[in-house]
């Protein structure tokens, strides 16, 4: 994707470094809306969670925000009070420069677990980020979120809502420790369309429903997973509700952007060469479904596999079957890039299975698990297992 | 191990090359108990099980069985009615060339899924084992249930019981799709102990709930796992009852096989390297630490960290808190092969860190955390995921 400039009307954006990482690489990025936003986020279920998770949980409770700081190179998880002070003073020190309330900025952290954030760099990084500002900085800021990323992460959506035109745009990092329940990722949407709090909340955790929450790499679900978004109104539209056509095209647009970027963090998934999305159908319940998806797209032997190219599907079978739902091994049909491989349990010809594993060089196909028990349905997006996974996370160091 | 000549009173076993394998390796192992004898199985959860469970089930319900019949190279999964038909015919063959009821005859397969079980083989596989039954091929049955084995698994023990001298010989074959619930395995228990048939299953699944059901290599369940056990009374002892002294101690001893073949898997874990105990202390519950020890155990993450030696601590405190397990961070000591990395939520210093990552370089060690909540226990051991496990396992063919 090229850079193409990106701006998002009311929001400044700031990408600096500020020496958490060394070397002059970008660990700062600051996003700021000139008019108070609301604000909707949602958190790592983990029960281990790092401070600026606890912090930005309370903050963004009040349904109102105007900044957003994220450093990366450390987590700042696992510290302890002192870790949880660092973060305070982050969020107060950005208040005081951008002249807003404390509360009113949301903490993220993203790098290495139990490394106290060290405060020098973090107090020096925030002046030099608040200097910076600038409406045309929305990329410098998805450089300056990168751990292990590849590349940055960047979507946009343009939507007619209440009679307006509104941008929609989301900067998001992760790689590594992904899994369903928030992949190990931050998230920032940003929008210039004027929506209420609660609205907000649900269009999000809509969005994040068929999204984050429905891919995996490696299903460790992290201590820092946020996804926040702000939603600053200078696009001057009328107030909309959830069941409106507004708040559908809104939320549409919302879930497209944020489901470009979960697919962009599967396909940057750490060592992954390709991206697979796992379809359930005939599920009796969509929790079904889900379970389902889940198991196949997280089994090791499966990931193997598509790394493989292999159109194994007795390891598929398998990890449905461990899935904890119920069913029938003789309606089961399963398809690879659409050619069947498995028909109501009874394995296909070897010709078919050959083409399915020629269609597996792909870097991206859909692997079809027909459950014949209902009419569900569910994906999970998933990236094959690889040595180069192997390799690069045994490498990075405590 | 070198393969001492082992022998349990009044069993015979065989190993031939029937030709599902090919090139004249061993796939055929039969175990045979000259008396009738008590029986005890435990089965997988999968919801897809191969035929030979579902028969097995059947026929070990009965309390009574006098033969097992194992074959490698192929699941007989996913096969269908022709599947079951190629088990059943394998049984009835079995029971009539060795003057037994086919119901007294419990089927075993492992191997490749979604391949139709080819009754050729089998049915001259069948004669030539009854043929080559010896009450001194116990390895040679070994042998015969390997797939991707990188050794033969044999334990065996002694312990008087009721006056008596007994035995009991365990084999077992499992290396991939290894995980709690019965790893994927096939274990065969045969004792010439005279044991009850409600005392031996009460006593198998006390043995199994340590031993092969606190075992992960990559988290998968397979469609065939099965633990069989045979007692035959030909040691002449008294009954016993679980409580009494002699429960306790062939209790004991069962407990101690299974462990012994547990271990071996793990050890023989595809493409590991080490073999690695999770040991999780102070828990409110059982099942708290038991979730817990799992987690960790089954992390990916964490898995390749181990392979690198990297005493990498946040992971592990992380995998531990997507546990679903209530934890407070700040009581969280983790310890690697006895050297604390991480006390009351707090890093140790960096020479420990270092120590342990020295310690690390063993093949064997144990990763000791204290949730700090409780006194309940549990343990789970994991093999380390390498390279050459995804490299063996893309390779691995349909």
């Amino acid at each position: 994707m090229r850079e193409t400039p990106i701006r998002v009307r009311g929001f400044r954006f700031a990408g600096v470094a500020c020496g958490i990482k060394g070397g002059g690489k970008l660990d700062l990025a600051l996003m700021h809306s000139d008019l108070p936003a609301t604000v909707a986020a949602m958190f790592t279920r983990n029960r281990v969670k790092a401070a600026p998770v606890v912090i930005a949980a309370r903050h963004t409770r009040r349904g109102r925000a105007q900044a957003v700081l994220i450093n990366s190179g450390n987590a700042n998880a696992c510290t302890g009070a002192a870790g949880a002070r660092v973060a305070i003073a982050a969020c107060r020190q950005t208040g005081i420069a951008l002249g807003i309330s404390p509360y009113d900025v949301i903490p993220c952290s993203t790098g290495k677990i139990g490394v106290l954030l060290p405060a020098v760099p973090m107090v020096r990084g925030i002046d030099a980020a608040v200097r910076a500002l600038d409406a045309r900085g929305l990329w410098r800021a998805a450089h300056a979120m990168r751990t292990t990323d590849a590349f940055p992460k960047v979507a946009v959506r343009r939507v007619r809502v209440g009679g307006r035109a509104v941008t929609i745009a989301g900067l998001a990092k992760g790689a590594g420790m992904i899994a369903p329940d928030l992949a190990t990722l931050l998230v920032c949407a940003l929008t210039d369309a004027r929506v209420a709090a609660p609205v907000l909340r649900r269009l999000v955790r809509e969005a994040v429903a068929t999204s984050f929450n429905a891919i995996t790499v490696d299903g460790d679900m992290s201590t820092n997973d946020t996804v926040v978004a702000l939603a600053n109104g200078a696009a001057g539209n009328a107030p909309f509700a959830v069941a409106s056509a507004d708040g559908r095209r809104f939320g549409a647009a919302l879930t497209a952007v944020m489901r470009t970027l979960a697919d962009m963090v599967v396909a940057d998934g750490e060592g992954a060469t390709k991206c697979v999305r796992i379809e359930v159908t005939g599920a009796a319940t969509v929790a079904a479904a889900r379970r389902v998806a889940r198991s196949v797209a997280e089994s090791q032997l499966v990931k193997t596999a598509l790394y493989g190219g292999d159109p194994n599907w007795g390891r598929i079978v398998c990890a449905a079957g461990y899935a904890g739902v119920a069913l029938a091994p003789e309606r089961l049909r399963v398809a690879i890039a659409g050619i069947p491989v498995l028909r109501r349990g009874e394995p296909a010809p070897d010709a078919a299975v050959r083409r399915a594993a020629g269609a597996m060089r792909r870097v991206s196909f859909t692997v079809s698990i027909d459950l014949g028990s209902g009419r569900a349905t569910a994906t999970v997006t998933t990236s094959d297992l690889t040595p180069a996974y192997v390799r690069f996370n045994s490498a990075y160091s405590t």
